[in-house]
């Protein structure tokens, strides 16, 4: 509902019927707005980009005026506001509490690593080095040998593991650490999704057998599935990397994939690498089997990232701005009293707080916008900035009527509710929301998956914006290949991964780009 | 119990009665213990050095031991275990309720500070300007500027501050942060208690008034005492710091003062400061209040690390190991069968099995020792070194009689309880240990401090390792002179604090080292 539309409101005691609201700010009126100055100063406060027109410009100014995020004068980091903070508090709660049943305890490894830790396994480091940051001093004393500040865990973690694991008692081994790393990143910055400092979970586990260390990548990744679709509301696909894009040192990584619409541009979601046993070789983590042998642990580490929440913005958000997923939104329903000229305010204020009352008994997280400097247009236009996913609206013909108004943040869908099913339907609606976000992104993700058998259509596809599905001969050459054929101003075509499902691969079948037998279907796309 | 009592148990089938136990590791007896080699590789693990003969070493040994902490190849940085961070978990799921309850916000700002920030406030930055990290290459490109590592966040978060601050309805503004900090101390390091890298919560406030501000400096230095007292049951003195020893650049510290008897050291627990305005007049926070007056905001910040943990062990812990107060033990009570010849060792593992679910059920943190490859001895050692605060011991005789052998870690009195008592009587001996920690904590203590009047008292009872209790002037160049009048081999005395709690203070009493007229009586010491 757009604020003129609710000025009129105030002087005329209609309400607005208008769909879709408008993202214009609200012009100063002195007569209705008590603290004339403060909204000056806030007038810009809603969005004046729009996602389909400007993508960049609209993500950067969705996850700064929605409060996610505040710029910071040191380049590639961000301050992580209260807003989306807590939205990463939500996701750590659920996996915590989801790793902690599977056995898997937390710790907490240093963020500094020498550099003969670092640099002891050869894949890893050259995957890392260029991106590590260095101490060379403290106060004015030049240290005696630099200090490299964790780009992850492995180097820091595993010469311990080598003492602590003796016999097959000591295993499995099953470690977990939420912490900030830093990858002093030379590519284009973006908030979330790519920052110089980044918060995460990073476990780290060893186990006797390839089975058990299998087993683990799998359950994990279908939690990271879980974070995504069921919290996010963010259709992934569920794979395994290439050869290429696999994680530096390690055996296999498996991954969830995002997709951006907007760019045509695939995002690695989450990560879960077993390692193999070439870390364990490199650190000498040998075990005790009870037969007396002496053998190589199998290790995995996995890990997500604070990413999760850009990934969700640049998914849901509008021209409005943010969407929030229910399940992860800080506030769930934001309560709104619309008052009319000669209506007793406190009147209003009191049916707010019964309702309010009666959604928190349900356990829901809400909040009154009982601010008497802003017309209820001015707050409606915030809370949907804000992403929050329902709003009750309620005015003097409410009250008398024993209802309220509901407001959908997705589709904008009003209806009126007696008040003593407010709970309930708003319990409902957030269920309805959370399950409609998912569906929609999903519709677009699938229309945005193109199968193609020919690299034309590969190149088609990819032009358009879409993830190409193509059988493929897996060969590492091949994909450095396409690669160097796809290189231009947008970056090159990549694998994103070898998809979980598989559609039938019938005999015969040649790959896309090499014309050599084809041994699995391949996603593949530009990425970030 | 040792475990040469119970091999004897194990063969003749008699309990000991000892109520000691030894620390000595169990002899390897082949016919006895299945996995030989792995015990012979682990005998050393008992406490090898005594609490009172050498503080320093027993302490280095207790963290190490009880798997708390593992050293790490980058001088002054530890590696918490999971026996150790749990009980970071256990505070910070208590402090952040509280906080939240208050209404402050979790929140996440960057790593780096630019010097430019940095160095903003002079006698803030002249205090932490020695031990600030300096980042100043990335793979191996020399930064242009060299970044700071946060030794703490004010000059990270107070020039967004004053970008957020602008009305009176924009304060109070309370963000709090989970996080790892760096100084690169000089000093000898020591595990939790000072260490180049910690984690702590740092909570950054500003408001309207003084009043508000110095209203939350107590509300959370009071959460501090709670931590200290309720949780890890060791009593601090509440007071606030001396101009000498108050936060670099603030108005007033408040602090939590707890005192390590062995060494007679005074430890800073955790500090609650009031800046002032400061910060704000630094960083120009400034706020329009409802009639239209620019005015400064009045600031606070607060935080308390994983030192706690620490001192927790250097108050409880004793020569057999760690003691853990229950309110914040991974592992509340350890359920170890007693297995005899020719008993099923089947039916042994039942009965673990029902007593465990009836304690889990009753709400309490349970792990059964299960583990066939040591004899019950070695295992009571063991959890006694982990500083387990109950130990259940279930025997065929305890089976046939319907009752668990129940013993306390703080006392190591036993007692058997009957079956169907045991998840009622565990909890309540549970209490009991909680509060039996803190009276004998307390009681010594409270024999630690001294009350003087003169020099000559004041330098005996610091040399008789106490806290002195003293009528102070409370000029800064009396304790400047009482510092270098001690300075000695052990370090130095200073102010502790002024305890909210004054003893009388008759007229006429003098400072005890500058015969001024003495304002409030101050606690002295020597400190961490």
């Amino acid at each position: 509902m757009s604020s003129e539309a609710n000025q009129e409101e105030l002087q005329n005691g209609t309400r607005s019927t208008n769909k879709q609201g408008s993202k214009k700010p609200p012009k100063e009126k002195k007569e209705t707005v008590p603290s004339g100055k403060e909204v000056k100063k806030e007038t810009k406060l809603g969005m004046t980009v729009k996602k389909n027109e400007n993508f960049g410009d609209w993500y950067s100014e969705v996850v700064v005026k929605s409060g996610m995020i505040e710029y910071y004068d040191v380049s590639g980091c961000y301050i992580l506001r209260p807003w989306s903070y807590a939205i990463w508090e939500v996701l750590k709660d659920f996996f915590d509490a989801e790793i902690k049943k599977l056995g898997i305890q937390n710790s907490y490894f240093p963020l500094f690593v020498s550099e003969q830790a670092l640099t002891k396994e050869k894949d890893h480091i050259e995957g890392f080095a260029p991106e590590v940051a260095w101490v060379t001093k403290s106060g004015n004393t030049e240290l005696e040998v630099p200090i490299a500040i964790r780009p992850t865990s492995e180097t820091v973690m595993y010469p311990v593991f080598a003492k602590w694991i003796r016999g097959h008692r000591d295993l499995p081994l099953r470690l977990n650490q939420w912490c900030n790393v830093v990858r002093w990143e030379f590519k284009h910055p973006t908030p979330f999704i790519r920052s110089r400092e980044f918060l995460w979970q990073e476990g780290h586990t060893a186990f006797a057998t390839k089975e058990e260390a299998d087993e683990e990548v799998k359950i994990v990744l279908e939690l990271y599935r879980k974070i995504y679709e069921e919290y996010l509301a963010v259709p992934v696909v569920k794979g395994i990397k290439s050869e290429v894009e696999k994680f530096a040192g390690g055996l296999y990584t498996t991954t969830v994939e995002a997709f951006i619409p907007n760019t045509g541009r695939g995002i690695q979601g989450a990560t879960s690498h077993c390692l193999g046993q070439n870390f364990s070789k490199m650190f000498e983590i040998f075990f005790e089997d009870d037969k007396g042998e002496r053998s190589l642990v199998w290790q995995n580490s996995w890990a997500f990232t604070t990413r999760v929440i850009g990934v969700m913005v640049m998914i849901h958000g509008d021209d409005k701005g943010l969407v929030l997923p229910p399940k992860v939104a800080t506030v769930q329903v934001v309560i709104i009293p619309v008052p009319y000229k000669n209506v007793d305010f406190n009147q209003m204020l009191d049916a707010c707080n019964e309702v309010s009352q009666k959604l928190e008994s349900a356990g829901l997280r809400v909040k009154q916008d009982t601010r008497d400097n802003y017309p209820p247009g001015w707050k409606y236009s915030d809370w949907e900035l804000k992403g929050v996913p329902l709003r009750i609206e309620i005015g003097p013909k409410d009250i008398e009527n024993k209802q309220v108004r509901m407001v959908r943040r997705d589709n904008f869908e009003k209806e009126d509710v007696p008040l003593e099913k407010v709970a309930q339907r708003a319990a409902d609606l957030l269920d309805e929301i959370q399950a409609n976000l998912f569906k929609k992104a999903k519709e677009v993700r699938d229309l945005c998956i193109k199968k193609v058998f020919t690299w034309e259509d590969f190149i088609e596809a990819l032009n358009d914006k879409k993830m190409v599905l193509a059988p493929w001969c897996d060969d590492v050459e091949v994909e450095e290949d396409v690669k160097a054929r796809t290189k231009g101003d947008t970056g090159a075509a990549k694998t994103l991964c070898m998809p979980f499902e598989q559609p039938d691969l019938p005999d015969g079948t040649v790959c896309f780009a090499s014309g050599k037998p084809a041994k699995r279907w391949a996603l593949w796309g530009r990425s970030y």
